[in-house]
């Protein structure tokens, strides 16, 4: 019988658990012989007093053995993932699964919901007509095998101490906690039976991480933990300060991957969706170097495998396959309003929270678990940090449906630009990067 | 709405909580508004960062606030209480309610259950055939116009925000925070409507507080909200190292509280009680000096007046008042069995801990609140710290009912006595007073 109470004190007390400790710990509470309150307390002393790598690893492996993970033993390439800690107009995951599985890597990509300001892959995914997030484990191991990608819910079996203890610490405010981030992330990934991850920890005002620092320490932590355990990791701090692309919500942003497979790409998306692509495809030994591999991703993309592969990984998981021909066959927003600049100058802020949280306001997000998303309401962005306009330009489009989300909205977006005489500094859009 | 997150992220970052935020936290949590496991976790944050002495204050004052106070308005004389910090054959609670009500004090006194190796006055008060721990409100004042003193049991209206929130604690490691014991003690406390309170902070092997350090602390924090609110307060650093008195065990405490007010004490047993006494009468201005309150305490013990404050108050709460003519009336154990020394010497080990732990052994205490207890069963000590012993004299009587109950205490009688060729150093029984 695992002493509670024993545990807490000794993270209490900066005293160092051991590994057996932290899994007796886990397990008891998954199987309800420890209390939320005393995992609450235990996170708090996790939170103020940290944890060594020994430590996070310990946590990491309890919560992945917390439920079942998959099983992709069968599948002879290598399978390699990416996550993002969430962004604003991020919809690189829809882009690069499709790019790295023409490139000879299988992507079993668990994926999650939009919260707060930031979207989600599998929102945006099921603007696709028909799209089912939640293929069978036999359709999984199918859809690998044809399409070499599969991008799916998290199910209730997965990691369940991870999304239980989620919950605890986002009404506990122990959420920005360096370990506890990369057991939660890790546990999860590591329960896909992956030989690798790619991760992109984005910085800047719509990212989780504001700080290039606080980005780089959770860099760090994921990295040093996947050294030890032999997984192979690349992490990439990309910026966030604005949102990636020209789209803000679910259709918007499913139509422009399908305009990116299609060669048409802002460039800033391009940048960031080809360099994790290329790291996905060194990761997965399909290319020597990584520049064979950037041209590999490149080439899939202007050769047209990436689009077929997206095409079969929509029709395997039952969306319309159409929409990649007819985007008109996506959701459309009863109304657009244009968004102009008042003055001359350059744009000198295009805040990615800002209009992620307008994005949100005009219903493509959530602010709790349970909200249903309007998938085609959003923001379409003529136009982005540093670029010169004219006084009565379209600085952004704004696609609603309901009146009263509009006007939530307008000021946010009013709020997120600024317009300037002079063009201000502009921030990398690759702030690092840290192989394992 | 209060906001449970925000309040437990500022505590988390050390930022201060205003009065409002800790009463609006307080009570929502007793209300139902805020879970279990966001109060643990921002218990841990306070245990880890602390409280200033206004937040102490106003956690007091919340959880004071959170049920039903006495309402002794129509006493005239002044109202004190005696709080200990809990100890091993600290039985003065006892004698000194008495002692003050017969130098014209009121004593409410709210006093606890045994746990762990400590003794509790409701308990060893039990131990008298018939005697009620929960009197009506109406007794109350009853009886403490006719006695002088109460000694009654926390009831469920009073300060219940302490009592479920030293449930979490007890669970979660962080018992010993000395701004959440400030507030724990001292909410109960106001709650009794009181004008001044005399608090016994125990320190040594038996203590709550080991170290003459960390009693200090505790006392400085409740002399510093007692003055700040304006509640006469002194606390009084005494002695745990050995136990109080010869005597552990509810009827075997009671036996020597009788004894006491009959005239007959133990040395540090007299010192302390007497003291806390004198404190006791001079805040409730019954004396003008302190020299005078101890003298009147002193006669109060040889002239009869505390023993017979002490039948009407068992009387007025029910219990059988001959036992203080003739303590065979009190439960008695079977067996007697007593432990020698195995040396000459002198006794340079008396653990009170250890002595706590084998009364409780022996079925004295509780380890859990619901577990009941025996009142006959205990320690009855021959020589204490300092003595000087031949082989073969009795150290301590150990009365016990059950066989394995006594196979269990014995080890711990064994390890708490030392004898040695040479007398140890000797640790002063009263270590600092503070006043408000």
């Amino acid at each position: 019988m695992i002493n509670a109470r024993e545990i807490i004190r000794k993270k209490r007390d900066r005293e160092t658990l051991t590994p057996a400790e932290i899994a007796g710990f886990i397990d008891a509470y998954v199987s309800g012989d420890i209390a939320d309150y005393q995992v609450s307390a235990w996170l708090m002393a996790i939170y103020l007093n940290g944890m060594t790598l020994d430590e996070t690893i310990a946590l990491t492996r309890a919560m992945r053995d917390s439920g079942q993970s998959l099983n992709l033993a069968s599948i002879r390439t290598r399978k390699i993932d990416k996550h993002s800690t969430g962004g604003v107009g991020d919809k690189t995951s829809m882009i690069i699964a499709p790019i790295a599985a023409a490139c000879g890597v299988t992507v079993p990509m668990i994926t999650g919901r939009a919260l707060g300001h930031t979207g989600g892959t599998l929102d945006k995914l099921e603007s696709i007509p028909g799209f089912d997030p939640r293929p069978s484990p036999d359709a999984v191991h199918r859809n690998l095998k044809i399409a070499g990608a599969v991008i799916m819910g998290q199910t209730e079996d997965l990691a369940p101490a991870d999304r239980r203890i989620y919950a605890l610490r986002d009404v506990t405010s122990t959420i920005e906690s360096i370990p506890l981030i990369t057991a939660s992330i890790l546990s999860k990934k590591l329960a896909e039976d992956i030989d690798g991850l790619v991760l992109d920890v984005k910085t800047g005002s719509g990212a989780f991480m504001p700080t290039v620092a606080d980005a780089s320490a959770l860099a760090r932590s994921i990295v040093s933990v996947c050294r030890k355990i032999k997984t192979g990791i690349v992490a990439i701090i990309t910026d966030m300060d604005q949102p990636l692309g020209r789209t803000i919500g679910n259709a918007l942003e499913i139509r422009e991957c399908i305009e990116f497979l299609n060669g048409k790409a802002p460039e800033d998306l391009e940048t960031v969706s080809l360099t994790l692509a290329a790291y996905m495809i060194y990761l997965g030994e399909a290319a020597r170097t990584l520049d064979s591999a950037y041209k590999m991703a490149y080439e899939a993309v202007s050769k047209g495998s990436a689009l077929e592969r997206f095409r079969k990984m929509i029709r395997l998981q039952g969306g319309d396959e159409r929409v990649l021909e007819d985007t008109h066959l996506l959701a459309h927003a009863d109304n657009v309003q244009e968004f102009r600049a008042r003055s001359d100058g350059f744009v000198t802020r295009c805040d990615a929270k800002l209009l992620g949280l307008a994005s949100n306001a005009l219903g493509a997000g959530r602010n709790r678990l349970e909200d249903t998303v309007d998938p085609a309401v959003g923001l379409h962005l003529h136009k982005k940090l540093g670029d010169r306009v004219r006084r009565g330009d379209v600085l952004c489009e704004i696609h609603w449906n309901q009146t009263n989300r509009f006007h939530d909205a307008l000021p946010l977006v009013e709020k997120a630009f600024g317009v300037n005489a002079k063009p201000g500094n502009r921030r990398p859009l690759i702030h690092a990067v840290l192989q394992g």
